[in-house]
């Protein structure tokens, strides 16, 4: 292979190198008159939010995931959706997002390619732009290949008010899809375990959803994607912000029996896999039907149900039921068992 | 030393280990309401972007400086003067900055808190806000130590105007302070070279200079910072984008005799050594003394001077003119010299 097609320490440096790359992968790919303007930011009217909204949306992920590419996905999809997700479930409508790669030297610039075509074809279904960027190359052996840092901006439509700590007793709790889908796409293709399993990462953008939620009601009282740490982690954020209990039928969860097999066999607990496109809403009871049917109609809520229903009793905790009447709680992700998954 | 003391895999997991993090450490050093309110996204008010300007500017870096602790700063001060720097030449006002760690397992926690405190303390001293984050922790040996992105969102005021494209012949070049004092400091910092100097980086934040010049003169065409490439390579982005020539003469460019010394050492020039609290100006001449006054009566901008002019000939090409009569061109640069320096 010739050198040309290898990243190289030049390419990091933000001289002759760094420009022609910028110029024949980003710009190309990415195509939008804020990166032509090769200016340092980019500059976005904000009369064209103000129709939008009324708040400014702000997040940002890094990605560091590990293979690179796994079924369903890449990091350059996820580096995407993950970013708009997280604009997603405070209700915003996701408009621009930054690119920022960390690249080893070495290298292989076809993959990188790869990557950064992932990351156009995700920003293009999802109408967002990709304006604004920076890549930086470390020495062999300093990095991983590649890690990612997507930043977002959105805006909130007027009157949306999605947050964890406005839980309610009474409320219901529905998930978009099946658990832990990603997590299990992601360990199985590590080459390590000598799993093979028939699961595709669910990385997708979930605003399209979201704002079809919001349409059919109000009362949608808070969502979250489960990522990092699963539905049981995002289940005890929304328990301790807004110090109500949570209460979990086992068998409600929507686990792929793959999914389960697999985490039985390496004692993994599917509410604590991550997932990158299924969220976990909490809505109060006399729209959660309209809610579900709403999410059912969409492409990416067409697996949704009823997983458990906020209560007043185990202020901060999680229980989960089982259908042999046993109960425990389900803590927050604790330990080291799953790095590098996202 | 004990394991409390060193950042473990769990603590980017996204669960409980995570979670004692984002608040022993992060929420108690960066200290804003929008952090408090633990969600996904940062919220906020449109009105208030409104009141200041017309357009909202948003730019992104990662920083991988090594080392990571240098005279005159460390990679938590660079990460945010840099990024407020890249709004600032647009002629925006920052306003808030997200905060994504790729930290590599085994990272003192000492040296991790220091980063923060400083990049506290750097925000503070901007008045900007640190609304959003994120933390990965990668195995041993996957990353060096410590990575960090920022991403910045600032507001434009109306008619401002600052691009490389309305760089005109007649221009006349000023310089905000001495060249290369950050490249020269890391790289003298870095144990390899066996070198002493008694230079600091120079990193701090431009936006205040920049809103005293405009506020003098709408007369101001361009502004870039010489970051990585030096200005150098910044005037040859004037130059290309532009499509003008640029003459600069070499006895008016002010470098510090001992960065001066530290390059004839190493075979460097300090016109593409990296600065991180300096920039470069394009003014009509009508009005470039007073701009040059106002830049000098600021403590960011006390040793500023003209260092050339914009000419018609020679489009997309840098001259630089020695005391003896000699010109040479100078190119962007190129080649592997200086990774790492940001």
């Amino acid at each position: 292979m010739s050198d040309k097609e290898r990243i190289s320490l030049a390419q990091g440096e933000g001289g002759l190198a760094s420009s022609q790359l910028v110029e024949s992968l980003f710009l190309q790919a990415f195509d939008n008159e804020h990166l032509y303007q090769r200016e340092d930011q980019a500059r976005l009217e904000l009369a064209d939010f103000i129709r939008q909204g009324d708040r400014l949306a702000f997040t940002t992920d890094s990605y560091v995931v590990d293979p690179i590419e796994f079924p369903g996905g890449d990091i350059g999809c996820l580096a995407v959706n993950g970013t708009i997700n997280d604009l997603a479930v405070g209700g915003a409508i996701p408009r621009y997002l930054s690119c920022a790669l960390i690249l080893e030297e070495g290298l292989e610039r076809a993959l990188l390619e790869r990557i950064v075509a992932s990351m156009a074809s995700a920003a293009r279904e999802a109408n967002v732009s990709i304006v604004t960027g920076d890549t930086k190359v470390v020495p062999r052996g300093k990095a991983d290949r590649v890690f990612i840092n997507t930043a977002g901006v959105g805006v909130i439509p007027q009157g949306v008010e999605l947050a964890a700590r406005r839980c309610e007793p009474g409320d219901v709790l529905i998930a978009s899809g099946y658990l832990g889908d990603h997590g299990a796409a992601v360990l199985a293709a590590r080459g390590d375990l000598a799993l093979e399993m028939d699961v595709c990462s669910d990385s997708r953008p979930l605003h399209g959803l979201v704002q079809e939620m919001l349409k059919v009601s109000p009362d949608i009282h808070a969502i979250r994607d489960a990522t990092r740490g699963g539905v049981a982690t995002v289940l005890n954020e929304f328990a301790q912000m807004s110090q109500t209990g949570i209460v979990l039928q086992e068998g409600s969860l929507p686990v792929r029996p793959q999914v389960r097999g697999f985490c039985e066999i390496l004692g993994l607990e599917p509410w604590y896999l991550a997932n990158e496109g299924m969220l976990v809403a909490a809505v109060s009871a006399s729209a959660a039907d309209e809610v579900l049917s709403s999410m059912r109609a969409h492409p990416y809520g067409c697996d949704a149900q009823v997983i458990g229903q906020v209560v007043a009793e185990l202020p901060g905790k999680v229980q989960l039921q089982s259908g042999f009447g046993g109960r425990r709680l389900l803590e927050p992700l604790t330990g080291e068992q799953l790095p590098r998954i996202c």
